[in-house]
């Protein structure tokens, strides 16, 4: 199934997160997003013409996280953003985190 | 006249930053921000209770930039956010970047 047909599920720790096997396989259906920190963060930039698209951008990535329950670390400003997925309570990535990038490529 | 009843002004460059005294003495001003950087910089911490309340801080920040057209860089996600600001057509402060910080403050 493909990542965005899926939804993220309530991660509350407990679980290892992803191997960097298991992450590099899920990676490979956002390639547009690095694989980062020793494979537990992936993460994401984006160009646009100005602060307000920016700002738009961050909203519709923000009511996808809201709708999911799984959140980001945006870091943005005049004509960018970056955004960063990272499971805190696993202290790396779960499913979740691909299943957010996919579907935040589907809205840009 | 307090920074709160001023505006900002178009900075298109060729001006030098403030001077480390300057900015110190604007500082006074806003003293809940950081200044960093070697006085080019001035940043603040926010938090909140969940991603929803971050998220509607930073977009009253984000209203006040484009009303003010002078706009932060900021890091946000669950509970927090981060506004740095900085005038990048000069390289430092200018006084917009602390008329900014005192809005900011207002709106919080």
């Amino acid at each position: 199934m493909p990542l965005t047909e899926k939804t993220c599920v309530p991660c509350r720790g407990g679980i290892p997160p992803l191997t960097p096997g298991e992450a590099s396989a899920l990676h490979g259906q956002v390639s547009g997003w690095a694989l980062t920190h020793e494979a537990t963060r992936i993460e994401r930039d984006f160009k646009f013409d100005d602060f307000a698209a920016a700002i738009a951008f961050v909203n519709k990535v923000g009511a996808l996280a809201e709708a999911e329950g799984h959140h980001p670390d945006i870091s943005f400003g005049w004509g960018y953003a970056h955004v960063v997925f990272f499971t805190h309570k696993i202290k790396g990535l779960h499913e979740n985190d691909f299943i957010m990038a996919a579907k935040v490529d589907a809205i840009t």
